[in-house]
């Protein structure tokens, strides 16, 4: 592995900042981990050292980077990094999945992976154009559920549609036809819930698919914001099993 | 009005950046607002002139002020900004409450505001020590939901239940006793709906008071994000009116 770089979306690995989110990669994706960074101004931090053990024990290098550290988190204090291996991950044929269609907020993008974990659905397609999934921002916003997920990327909405053709599809809609009560207590499985990008939605192409979802709100607000959306479909589609 | 600054808490103004939420308030508290900021570079913004046209019909002085929208928008564009006083509501008697008990983050906050007026919840007590209600970051990821609702500041929950002492108590938390889905479909009005803290969520006292409520999540993340819980409790509680 070549000196670590300013995190950028073309590398091949990136950083898991915060005790937490590095702890949760080194707990499910071992293999991926490529080197521990810790601070030295975190020597007597009980939670690195822990860290630091559970690392060297599963074979992974543990090494003092403050300059590297604080170029991945910026402003903030970050006492230890993950570095890990970017790969993509095969979507289960039975699960249910939860589809993101151009999602293009990274802080909204880490708290859906980490509600998607909270409800069990592990499963989830990003429909390019998106996001960075691998931004630090993203893996920290997901307090690193991201590493507990299978998360594949595609090209369009097709191309995952032709691998997972018997998914029943459900896009959420402000002009859904059904409401998502409804809609979850009549669910077919397995299921897709499909969301669309922050300001524009999914295209009007997929009122014609599955079943479209409404959330009802009112009037007074244009939308719900994404990440709540989310949130309330993957708890209305997963409270009953 | 003094030359404009940058935003500070102490401040007895704060600005609404961006033009859906300058408009936002415009609408909903034309007698707070004291100037509308425009860009240079928004001229023929069509949503700009027509924000421009109808804060002069109320009266509101319009100004091209490309540093003080460099300053409050920092690497955001923003070709628009309302400059609005501060101001402390007075809670509903009879409505349903949303309280939040020391929230402590800006994105969050502005995100729960937005919710809550989605669902219909109107009156929102904030317990202190809390991030700034009134900091822009606030006000723009509440996309204006800020000036639709009542928001008042308590210095602890005694002093709020003070005031309501009859509204039905729902603390959300981890170790809820009821969930969320039993306690909304027996839910008592008026009711308060209560969320802790991003990190350490409520003091255990809560859990004697009311109907201490859990949303039920794998154990594979600590807890839910704070506006998704508010998200997902909002919803409950208001989808059968």
């Amino acid at each position: 592995m070549p000196k670590l770089e300013a995190y950028d979306r073309s590398l091949s690995y990136s950083y898991a900042p915060g005790i937490f989110p590095a702890t949760e990669c080194l707990k499910a994706c071992p293999e991926r981990c490529l080197r521990l960074l810790v601070s030295s101004a975190a020597e007597h931090s009980e939670g690195v050292r822990s860290l630091a053990r559970a690392s060297e024990a599963a074979g992974v290098r543990v090494e003092v980077a403050d300059r590297a550290l604080a170029r991945i988190a910026h402003k903030d204090n970050c006492f230890a990094a993950m570095v890990f291996e970017k790969r993509e991950s095969e979507l289960s044929a039975q699960g249910a999945h939860v589809v993101l269609h151009h999602p293009s907020d990274s802080g909204n993008l880490g708290t859906i992976l980490r509600t998607c974990l909270g409800f069990g659905l592990r499963d989830v397609a990003i429909i390019r154009p998106a996001v960075d999934l691998f931004d630090p921002r993203v893996v920290r916003a997901s307090m690193g559920a991201l590493f507990s997920l299978r998360v594949r990327h595609y090209d369009d909405f097709d191309d995952y549609r032709a691998v997972f053709s018997r998914h029943a599809l459900y896009p959420f809609m402000l002009t859904g036809a059904v409401p998502v009560e409804e809609a979850a207590e009549k669910a077919v499985r397995p299921f897709s819930l499909i969301f669309g990008n922050e300001a524009s939605g999914l295209p009007d192409a997929f009122a014609q698919m599955g079943t479209s979802v409404l959330i009802p709100h009112s009037e007074e607000i244009d939308s719900l914001n994404l990440a709540i959306a989310v949130g309330i479909g993957a708890y209305a589609f997963t409270r009953r099993r």
